[in-house]
C-alpha cells in the first residue's frame, strides 16, 4: 500500500534522533540491490500468483501425504511483520502473505515442565510429532523419559516414505523430535544415530534428510555418512549435487552446523523451498504416499538475537517453501499441509518506543544479517568502516560506528552483533522484550484434505493426534 | 496445571534478584484475597458450566441480533495471557478462557493513514463499524472527512434496537465510531451531542448507552442528561438504578471519566457484565432485533501505562461480558457475537529477560492497580509503607519502596505508577516494549448464525462488509 511509506520520516521520526541521526538514514531508499531483503515483495509476490483457488474436486478426506511445516520460533508478530515486508508501496493494498490465505486458527504451546511453564523447541515438537506434553528439552520421550512414537514413525510403519528438511543442524530439536529419541536435545551425535539405527520394518526410518549438521554425521567415533551411502543413500552437500541426485533416499548436509540465513547464503546452497521441492520429487514416488516435517529454524535464532534482518529473511525462506508444498497440494489434491510454530520468540512487536510506525525500509536495506558481518568485522586486518558502509544500507551515526568499533576492538562477537542490530531495531522501531521464549499462542494454517480438523485454537498435541488418525 | 506453579521460584529465579530481592516477593502466596485478580480461575471457571456446545437446532443462516464485542488493545498475547491467570494450579490440564472455545481466526488491523502504519482505536473502529479504512482520529468519517454510514445507523434504519457499552467515555473512540461522526476522537462533546441530535426515522439512534463520561452529557453549555430523559430514556449512575430501570431506552452514567477498572470499582457501579446484561434484556424486547456493541475499553489503557495488574482486571471483566453474550445466544438461536480487539498494546509478552516463565501470582496478589493506589498515594498525609503494604501482597525490597517514596515526594503521579508497575512487572517476568500501539494481527471469536463468515485471516473493514450484508 501506498498511503504511508514515503511521508512520514520527517515529520513523525525527527524528534526522536535529533541530530545525531540523519532522517535520511530512516527514509526510503532505491531498494534495487540484489539481496534477498531488499527485494522481498517481489521475490514473493511471484510465487503469490500460485496462491489461486483449489481446483481439486471430490471430497477427499483423508490425506495420502502430509506435509507438517513448523516456523521456529514464528509468533504471531512475525506473521504480521512479514506481511509489512511484503508490501509493495506502488500499490493501494498491502499484499498478503501466503499464509494469509490459509490459518485455520492458533494453538496452545505450553509444556509439561515442572520449572518453566513457557516451552522450548524440543517440548513443543515432541507434543506435535508424538502428541504427548513433556518437559523442556525432551526428544520424544515423555515426562518418564520413556520413548514415545510419533507421526513420521507412524507414517513408516505403515508404508509411506519420510522426510526431514531443516535450516538448522538436521539433528536440532525440531527434526529430532520427529526422527530420534533422546533424554536431551543437546545429544545431537546420539541424535544422527537414531537416524541410522532406528530401524522399522526394516528400513530406515527417514528416506529423506536434508539441512546442515554435517559435524554430526561425520564424526571421529562413527562415519554416519559412509554408512548411510552404504545403504543406498545419495549424499550431497550443495544445490546442485542434491537436485541431480536420483534415487529416492538422499542425505544431505550442506553445512557443518546451521545453515547460513536466506539473506547470508550462497547460490551454490539450496534454500528451503529447494530443499522442499526435491524432498517432494523423492517422497512423491511412494505410491503408499508420504510424511514430510520441514522446518524454517532460524527464525527462531533471529528471534533469540533481536536481530530483525535474519528473522525476516527466515520468514521469507519459509514463506517460499510453504508455496511450494501448497502448489504441490494443489495439482495433487490429496495432501494436507499444516504450517504452524512451536512458539513466539524473543518478544518482538511491531513498533516501540510510543511511535505508531514500523519502518520496513532499514531491514530492506541490510545486505547482510548482523551475525554473517561480525564474523567479516573479526577478521585480521578488517576495515569495519568499510565493511559496515557496504553492507547496510543506511547513513550510520557517528556513535553508533564507534560502538561497532569498540566491540571489534574488544573481539566480543555478541556485542559486536548487539552493536549493528541496534542500528536496525532502533530505525525500525522494533521493539524486543527477551533473548529467550514467550508464551503467546502461535498461528496455525493449512491446506488440503481433513485441514477442517485444525480450525479454532487447539493444543500443540492435537497436531499429532490428529495426524494419527490420518495416518491410521 | 499443576506441573510448574510451586517449584520454580527457588530455583529458577533466584539467580536473578540476587539478595536484593527475597524470593519469598516471588513464590505463590494465598491467593484467598477478596479481590477479582485474586480469584481469577474461580470467577471465570464458574461462568465457563456454560460453555457447553449449542443446542439451537435448524440452520439458520441470517442472525437477527448482532452483539459485537471489542476488546481494546486486546493483542493476541492478552488472550494467552488471560488463560495463564486462569489456570488452577490443583489440576493438570490449563483452563481455558471463554474465548478459547470460539476462535474463528485473525484480522489485519492497518490503518490508512499518511503519517502512521499502526493503528489507533479511531480508525480501527470506524474500520469495523463502517467498513472503510481511514485515518488515525477519524470518527466514522473517510479520509476525506465525509461522515460514512455505520452498522449500528444500518439496524436503526431496518427498525432494529441499538445500543452502546463501553468502561471508557462512552464517547471514547471505539463507541463514537458507532454512534457518531467526527473528524476527531477528541472532540467527545460533539461525540455526545452526535448521540443525541442525529436522527434516525424519527429517532434517536443509540437506545441503550451504558459506561462511563457524564462530564460529556452533563456540560455547562448543554444538559444532554435532561434532554435524554425528557424523550423518554430513563437516566441511570449507579448499578442498582441500572437494574430497575423500566423501559426500553435507558442512558447510564456511571463516573465522570471513565469507569475504574474491574479490580478497583465499588460494588454499586455496574460490570460490563451487568452493562451487557442490561443492554440484551432492553435490547431483546424489540421484535426486529438489536445491534449491540460492547467495549472491553480499558485492557488498552492498562496496555499503555504498561499495567499488567490492570491488564488481566480489564480482560476478566471483558471475558464475563462474553459469557453473558453467547450465553443469550445459546438460549435464543438467532444472535450473533463477534468478539475481537482493535490492535494490541504495550508490545506486551509473556516471558521476558531471557527466563522461560511467566508467574502470575504477583499479578493475583495486587489488591489494586498501580493507578488505584497512586491516588491514594497522592493523598495529604498518607503513609506510603502502611498503603503499598495493605494492597501489595508480595514483599516490596528496600529500593523499591525508596522509589515509590521518592515518586510519592517529588508528587509525580507517571513515575509512583512506573514504581509500582515495574515491582510487578520484574517478578512476573512481563515483558513491554512500548506506552503505544503495535501492529500484530489480533484474534477474532465468534459464535452464532453466520459465524463463519468471520473464519480465517478478515481484513478489520470486513467485520462492517459482513454485518451490512446481515442487516440488509
Amino acid at each position: 500500500m501506498k498511503t504511508f511509506n514515503k511521508v512520514l520520516a520527517s515529520s513523525v521520526i525527527a524528534g526522536l534522533f535529533l541530530s545525531s541521526m540523519p532522517t535520511s538514514g530512516i527514509q526510503s531508499a532505491d531498494a534495487k540491490t540484489n539481496n534477498p531483503n531488499a527485494n522481498y515483495h517481489a521475490k514473493i509476490s511471484n510465487n503469490n500468483a500460485n496462491n489461486k483457488p483449489a481446483v481439486c474436486h471430490g471430497n477427499q478426506k483423508t490425506p495420502k501425504n502430509i506435509i507438517f511445516m513448523i516456523g521456529d520460533g514464528m509468533g504471531p508478530s512475525y506473521n504480521t511483520a512479514h506481511r509489512y515486508m511484503l508490501d509493495n508501496p506502488s500499490t493501494s493494498q498491502m499484499e498478503l502473505t501466503s499464509f494469509d490465505h490459509y490459518l485455520l486458527g492458533t494453538q496452545r504451546t505450553i509444556a509439561e515442565d515442572t520449572h518453566e511453564n513457557i516451552t522450548d523447541s524440543a517440548s513443543a515438537a515432541t507434543a506435535m510429532s508424538a502428541g504427548v506434553k513433556t518437559y523442556n528439552n525432551a526428544i520424544a520421550v515423555d515426562n518418564d523419559k520413556t520413548e514415545v512414537k510419533t507421526v513420521l514413525e507412524r507414517a513408516k510403519e505403515v508404508g509411506k516414505s519420510t522426510g526431514l528438511v531443516a535450516t538448522s543442524e538436521v539433528t536440532h530439536a525440531t527434526p529430532a523430535a520427529y526422527g530420534a529419541h533422546d533424554e536431551s536435545r543437546k545429544n545431537m551425535a546420539a541424535i544422527a544415530d537414531d537416524y541410522y539405527n532406528e530401524i522399522i520394518n526394516g528400513k530406515h526410518k527417514v528416506d529423506v534428510i536434508l539441512g546442515g549438521g554435517r559435524d554430526y554425521f561425520e564424526r571421529k567415533d562413527k562415519d554416519l555418512v559412509s554408512a548411510f551411502k552404504k545403504d543406498g543413500y545419495k549424499f550431497v552437500t550443495n544445490k546442485q549435487e542434491m537436485q541431480d541426485a536420483q534415487g529416492q533416499q538422499v542425505l544431505g548436509l550442506f553445512s557443518k552446523g546451521g545453515m547460513p540465513k536466506m539473506i547470508d547464503r550462497e547460490a551454490t546452497m539450496p534454500s528451503l523451498q529447494d530443499m522442499t521441492q526435491t524432498a517432494l520429487n523423492k517422497l512423491s514416488t511412494n505410491k503408499n504416499g508420504f510424511f514430510l516435517m520441514v522446518e524454517g529454524s532460524q527464525i527462531d535464532w533471529a528471534g533469540h538475537a533481536n536481530d530483525i534482518t535474519g528473522a525476516m529473511s527466515e520468514m521469507q525462506d519459509f514463506d517460499l517453501a510453504f508455496q511450494t508444498a501448497v502448489n504441490y497440494a494443489k495439482n495433487d489434491c490429496n495432501t494436507l499441509v499444516i504450517a504452524t510454530a512451536d512458539h513466539s520468540t524473543g518478544g518482538f512487536s511491531i513498533g516501540a518506543n510510543g511511535v505508531y510506525n514500523w519502518f520496513v525500509d532499514p531491514i530492506k536495506q541490510m545486505k547482510h544479517t548482523p551475525e554473517y558481518l561480525r564474523a567479516q568485522l573479526m577478521k585480521d586486518g578488517a576495515n569495519v568502516e568499510e565493511i559496515i558502509k557496504a553492507n547496510v544500507g543506511f547513513e550510520i551515526t557517528a556513535p553508533e560506528m564507534q560502538a561497532i568499533k569498540d566491540a571489534v576492538a574488544a573481539k566480543d562477537a555478541t556485542k559486536i552483533e548487539n552493536a549493528i542490530e541496534a542500528t536496525v531495531n532502533t530505525r525500525s522501531l522494533t521493539g524486543w522484550t527477551t533473548g529467550g521464549h514467550t508464551g503467546e499462542d502461535v498461528n496455525v494454517y493449512g491446506y488440503g484434505p481433513a485441514s477442517s480438523l485444525w480450525r479454532g485454537n487447539i493444543e500443540n498435541t492435537d497436531n499429532a493426534k490428529h495426524i494419527f488418525n490420518l495416518i491410521k
